[in-house]
């Protein structure tokens, strides 16, 4: 099932993407893609019994945002695929690297991304968003999957120099408001299949600039929630970003960043495609 | 005006400090201490209006909770106390040093501390924690105080080895469930006065290993704010905390870490004391 949130901003509205491509309004069903929502296989039970067809179609023009909402906590993982590693000269990690995005950095998938004022390096990565269903403390490997709900693209938009030039840790340069678009959909696991075989892409002003597969991917996403587990709960609703693959900004040469009035393209197989004017 | 939560994990009921040292209940008063009270002074003044000592007293032994809920994000300040950064042998940042705690590392001011599965290197930090009033973006350090609603004891419980020995970012040594009492209060900004006047202490098991003054950190409170404002905005409730003073065990000489079966107390000037046994 591909679920959605529909509407402005403060007003959204939860929904579904149906087999014929239509947005369709689900305020009569659930109350809204929440933590709530996510962490009770009986609301998704309930919704599967509805003919999506049979529910109101979103009419006109479709703001598209966050495709759940109540999201605890980001987590991102750096450095997280072969392809990148090399491109920016560092050693395959022997752990996951570990950071954290504000969450008031969510945006929806079609949202402007507005650059920090006095920005020069604010790079694009396509990422692998995971969003977890079940409360995830010191998991398995093996059982770590079994508490995924669901898949969506996240856009980590990353503002280089505050991330590595301005002391310490990279948080600063992940966090600023509208550097994480998700969504158009969250995607349930159940239609994405195996994690590890999805291509993904980012493109910039319509030049491909990232084209890799998740099976690039040094930490599965197995793993990644294992792991991740060890050092904090994870609980319905948390999302997990996985790292993305070569073709960002800061591993051109020359570094190429993103400018006003640019257009990133971005998509994952089975998760749809972002499209983001930056201003 | 000192506010609290009080009961059992997940069942925590809003309460104050009266000034004959009781704790009242304030069910009848407001829904809860969180950030939608934070947010709106019109509830806050509703308080005021209120005799405490009108209230009901909860009787009997009564578990502190941490004193506010609904925390979108809990932004630590590192190195932020020159003998502290003297100890670790570091020079003085140019800039404040920024990360990330989960939010479920939150816990009461006198629940355990969990050493993590392994640990050997859990290490105590008592840190005067700022609690954000009204959303802050890009503000100024002159407009800075106006957009804190109070301030609460914050213990910083940190893992050396996972901040520091599995690679990257400081976020898996910070995070761990039971990582961040708070409380037993949160002290209104107007009976707190200046924040850089205040005597902080920790000890363990009788032995005094902090004791310092906030008036010894680097980059004030007012400047922190302005300065985190500039890389994310700050809403009502989110919790930021200000970095600790000299004297955890990473920085003694041999270094000394936290054991199960001991007790750490600490303690802010109007702040009040926490105490945790370590499990």
């Amino acid at each position: 099932m591909k679920l959605l949130r529909h509407g402005a901003a403060g007003a959204e509205r939860p929904g579904l993407l149906a087999a014929d491509g239509t947005v369709r309004d689900l305020s009569g069903v659930v109350a809204d893609i929440d933590a709530a929502f996510i962490a009770d296989p009986a609301r998704l039970d309930a919704l599967k019994a509805v003919d999506p067809l049979s529910l109101p179609v979103v009419e006109g023009e479709v703001r598209l945002a966050p495709p759940f909402t109540g999201i605890g906590k980001i987590v991102g993982v750096g450095l997280n695929y072969h392809d990148h590693a090399r491109e920016c000269g560092l050693p395959i990690p022997e752990e996951p690297i570990l950071f954290m995005k504000a969450t008031t950095s969510l945006c929806g998938p079609f949202d402007a991304i507005r650059l920090p004022e006095g920005s020069e390096k604010t790079d694009w990565e396509v990422e692998l968003g995971v969003v977890i269903g079940t409360t995830a403390r010191k998991v398995s490997e093996a059982d770590a999957l079994g508490h995924v709900f669901g898949y969506c693209i996240a856009h980590d938009v990353s503002e280089r120099a505050h991330q590595l030039e301005h002391g310490g840790q990279w948080t600063k340069g992940k966090s600023h408001d509208t550097f994480c678009p998700i969504g158009p959909w969250l995607v349930t696991a159940d239609e994405v299949g195996d994690p590890q075989a999805l291509d993904l892409w980012c493109a910039v002003d319509g030049e491909m600039r990232q084209n890799s597969s998740t099976g690039d991917m040094i930490f599965k996403v197995a793993e990644i929630v294992s792991y991740v587990s060890r050092f904090m709960t994870l609980e319905p609703g948390d999302l997990i970003i996985t790292g993305t693959p070569a073709g960002v900004g800061l591993g051109l040469k020359p570094q190429v960043y993103l400018a006003r009035g640019q257009e990133v393209r971005l998509g994952i197989a089975r998760l749809g495609e972002q499209r983001q004017s930056v201003v």
